[in-house]
């Protein structure tokens, strides 16, 4: 009985599997649940399953979509010349947040990573080559992550499609807030090596 | 599409709602139970909605029960004639993980606090007055919060019972591996009031 009834046990358990929730935590959430309205914890099991049922990857750029294809490759109001490569479904959102952005996406799947495993073949760098050779596109921008993988994977992919397109990357430099006393000298290093002409 | 598609942005919507998870970790749970198996999602969304189907409370001492009586209460080698009585079903977890306390619980369902709406009424005071006045009851350990309302909660209870049978409060005091330094002065204030003879 040290940890209540069996159900609350379960759904202890079963929380504590989620990523940064500890067993105190989920503890604490499987109370709240068991305190809360039946009809909040029926919409967050309908929720939890609803996500997994009618969540999909697009046909076109593997971003995530409730259809064949997800609402930005659907939307005729996008810039269907350009291409922006991000290595997971999270890292769209971020990019459309700022609203800077109108073209479409290519969802790599992951990150090269030779010591992991991860090669080549493991994500869609064939679709997007075939996304490229199809024509029409303009430039292909690449936002995989700042870290080592990520670097590595953009430098591949550049030298495959630079012949055939314009290939930028995202600029690496001091986040917008920060004071150059606490930057760390790798991204201080960046920001000195793409620094801009103010005209 | 700000925040995808509209299952994961009701999926993230549901987990915010969960205390200490902002919108944030709402969504990084949200992708990751996108990404989990089918079967970790079923589990998870079975369990919150068994732990609010089987999940009741005991009709001797409010703790939390899958049958009509806890497993505490219907345990024959539990001391009868002590009760613990604390605010919350999580409560009493804690104290069986002592592994020190072999008497009964009796769950308040809260504290005393008049200035949030919450008086006798409200808590199982009657109840536990019944439970004492039955007969059979040693001692009562009164194990509410060491916070205002829960020493004023302790304190009604021990005027109402003190009639009847003997009644304890747990001891305050400075936590084990604390250090004097940095105690605040209440809590030092309790432990030395609370001084005891070394024998």
């Amino acid at each position: 009985m040290s940890e209540g009834p069996a159900p609350l046990s379960r759904l202890t358990a079963e929380l504590s599997q989620l990523p940064g929730i500890g067993r105190r935590t989920a503890q604490r959430l499987a109370f709240h649940i068991l305190r809360s309205d039946d009809s909040d914890a029926r919409n967050l099991a309908q929720a939890i399953l609803e996500v997994k049922e009618k969540v999909g990857l697009c046909e076109v750029c593997f971003n995530l979509s409730e259809g064949p294809r997800c609402r930005i490759c659907d939307d005729a109001s996008r810039d269907e010349s350009l291409i922006c490569v991000v290595e997971e479904p999270a890292d769209v959102i971020p990019i459309e947040r700022t609203h800077e952005y109108r073209g479409l996406y290519h969802v790599l799947g992951g990150a090269l990573s030779p010591i992991d495993g991860i090669d080549e073949e493991d994500l869609r760098i064939a679709e997007l080559r075939r996304r490229v050779e199809a024509g029409g596109i303009a430039e292909v921008i690449l936002a995989t992550n700042p870290t080592t993988t990520g670097e590595a994977t953009a430098m591949h992919i550049a030298d495959l499609l630079r012949s055939s397109t314009s290939v930028t990357r995202l600029a690496s430099g001091l986040p917008v807030g920060a004071d150059l006393e606490h930057a760390d000298e790798v991204t201080l290093g960046k920001a000195m090596a793409g620094r801009q002409t103010l005209s």
